[in-house]
């Protein structure tokens, strides 16, 4: 029998495709960089099925590429090794709400939409929030994070336990269900943010909290980025609790404008949020509003219905395919970095200068509370200058970020586009790295060539 | 040359010693597990010098240990291969306080009560909070936590990066500045709670927060420990955001009374604090008050005075040492178990059904915020059946708590105490734990023995 007749025998026919149509739309994410088909799809419907589909591909000497929905922004699910790619779409149940212990177990094709829709029957919600409806499972293996980490954490901070399917296809449990544990080492942060390179996730138990008493969502807007930027360093050194603060420039507001017909100044503008009880939350904003007007704020909108609110966050949500809307058969590098907040002003300012030099359209926004900021710009593929252009504005704000004590990827992941700046960033650690994918993956059947390889460029 | 005579060639002669006083301050940690001796203790200086110990120890095919004060609870430091014991009091300076970053930068040997001095000129504090005054690094490594984690987290939710001397003296930095990062796999994570076994750290950067506007403490004191399990519980589903909130059953504060010279009423009790603004805190305390009354609670009193607060949080931090002191001659036993907070309130009578039945003095204490509690149990080590009844009540309470999800340990590590429910806590995954150990550590040179051996106890 061949691998693929196996395949079939195992799951049902017709969850088992080398439709051409099909193998495209798991041969790229919505990132620029190129896409490669795999030899066939499968939709697996349960964890058994994941561990014989990972056995079968050790047996036929291939790999296995994990796929949630396809929104990754660094090429972590392009499968350049060809072989099998599961996607987890018919694994998309919320298997349990555990309301009294504000947790969820659910399989990792559930998106965060799908969850948030039925926490809100509970009174609960799911923080983490990246701009697309992504799958759980996808966000995990990316740790992901979006606009309430400042508050809430990042997608690793959500993580109680996760079903992995190892490469041997053994069905382990990363956690448990308790606040903390000082048991054994900790395996759920090691798996989250490890891109299906160590195992596939087949299950997993998240944090969620109760939707806050009182919310109050307000748009600042500034004379120039830096007068932005400098007023939420001043907000975060006060202690004032955002739940939200977002920096979006005004190249990205005219954008959002255009895509999601709002009228916003077309200004440097933050985006803000604050979880509180009513009486706590005035005295917040009133403070925060003291610090702003410091920094040459020209206005401040303030959002209290839901309605209003919902718009400008799904406004915020959408600054990326604004872009993409915006300019028609072009596709989007976007840039990741994260340093400590006191570098911020100047790295943004740098980043302005590197991205206006190369006359590229893009615009800037970041989660700028957790000094974590995004270039969006836009090019054509099919123009190696674009590329070239773009693939140096992305090292120069690499390379500043790494040189203030920064990451090249706050939240995207590195898949292939962080590859080449993995040695540089983390030194004489890389070879960790590599010891433990060599200890958990000795036979590479676990999306090869993804966060650590062998071969990395060495200069920069 | 012996390893002793090129340990006082590497080193100073004065700070290599076989003093037999020495070694035996080295032999034991502040629980009941038997002592043992190292064959020395070295006092290295900087991290060059570590990673030559450790490049010593494997040459002469003997083991390191490394020691901060030896507040451990779980034998973690105890020395049962003998060797090298690297004592970290000389690398005990402050590196770097980045005001504007939230972060510091600290050798292991800090104490937690000496940072919270030097941070306090600049209106900052860090968080954890173990009963022991110990040393940072000793925190790190078994990913401690205390009263205040209900809001700011565990020892690993501080860890920004961590230097690291690895098994062959390699040195490594395990992260970096940025609040988040989704570049490689998170070290961090994976050595906070590793006890010694895949590294010796030698400089750590860690999260601090600004010292809150506005604290608020209170005492609620209650007619049963079921009706105080049932406030909190209720506390927290209402979604009171509480900066601590501990039990202390009426026999604790009994001691606590006689050790601390306080006089509060001995029934179970509630000790709670709040930081934020005056006028969200005003109307959080007003919500839990209208809670706790439903709970029967018996008195409230607040303390908002800085002295008084202090006052009841010291004695709360030395319950252990009330015990220690009531009882001369006896051990403490600490059992250290975490569930979801849906299953604290029956695992406590539970807890309290087993510690009764045995007639050995003690009590329950609780970081039920976490759902994490002790209980505190004061033995003989010189009559077995005294051992015998600590261990059958540890074992019930443990795997009570394994059985609805929780952790044996919430925050006192494994060291030996909790190997044997090692291979039930973790299932399957017992084996990727052992991988990870040997992966790190191939000539089993770091603390050998604590958190995974291969041989483990298969029946409880």
């Amino acid at each position: 029998m061949s691998l693929f007749e196996e395949l079939q025998q195992l799951l049902a026919p017709d969850r088992v495709t080398r439709n051409q149509t099909i193998l495209e739309q798991h041969s790229k994410d919505e990132s620029w960089h190129e896409p490669c088909v795999p030899d066939v799809v499968v939709y697996p419907i349960n964890t058994n099925e994941v561990s014989e589909i990972v056995k079968l591909a050790d047996k036929y000497n291939t790999v296995i590429v994990p796929f949630g929905l396809g929104s990754s922004l660094e090429g972590s699910i392009i499968p350049y090794h060809k072989g099998i790619t599961i996607d987890f779409s018919y694994m998309n149940k919320i298997l349990e709400v555990r309301e009294e212990d504000f947790l969820v177990r659910v399989q990792p094709g559930v998106t965060r939409l799908q969850l948030n829709k039925e926490l809100k029957k509970h009174g609960l919600f799911f923080s983490v929030d990246p701009g697309a409806d992504a799958t759980l499972g996808g966000m995990t293996a990316t740790n992901a994070s979006g606009t309430t980490s400042v508050k809430y954490g990042v997608m690793r901070d959500q993580v109680r336990d996760l079903e992995v399917v190892l490469a041997d296809g053994s069905i382990i449990h990363t956690g448990n269900l308790a606040a903390k544990s000082s048991s054994g080492y900790h395996l759920n942060g090691l798996f989250v943010g490890s891109e299906g390179t160590l195992g596939c996730f087949t299950e997993l138990t998240l944090k969620v909290y109760g939707i806050p008493e009182y919310i109050m969502a307000a748009r600042a807007s500034f004379e120039s980025i830096n007068h932005a930027v400098d007023a939420v360093t001043a907000i975060l050194q006060a202690g004032i609790p955002v739940a939200r603060v977002e920096l979006v420039d005004e190249k990205s507001i005219k954008q959002i404008n255009l895509f999601s017909e709002t009228d916003y100044q077309e200004v440097p503008t933050i985006f803000l949020e604050f979880h509180g009880n009513e009486a706590g939350l005035k005295q917040d904003v009133d403070f925060m509003r003291e610090i702003v007007e410091d920094f040459h704020c020209k206005s401040m909108e303030f959002e209290t219905e839901t309605a209003s609110r919902n718009r400008l966050w799904e406004a915020r949500h959408h600054t990326a395919y604004a872009f993409i809307h915006g300019f028609p058969g072009k596709k989007q590098m976007t840039t990741d970095v994260c340093l400590p907040i006191s570098e911020l002003a100047e790295a943004i300012k740098d980043a302005r200068d590197a991205i206006e030099g190369t006359g590229l359209p893009g615009g800037i926004v970041g989660h700028v509370g957790d000094s974590n900021f995004h270039t969006l710009l836009m090019i054509d593929v099919h123009h190696p200058e674009d590329i070239e252009k773009a693939s140096l504005v992305n090292q120069r704000i690499v390379n500043y970020a790494l040189a203030k004590g920064g990451t090249c990827t706050g939240e995207h992941g590195v898949g292939i586009g962080k590859q080449k700046y993995q040695e540089k960033e983390h030194g004489e650690a890389i070879h960790v790295l590599r010891k433990i994918k060599s200890a958990f993956d000795p036979g590479g059947v676990l999306n090869p060539g993804k966060v650590v390889t062998e071969v990395s460029e060495k200069s920069l």
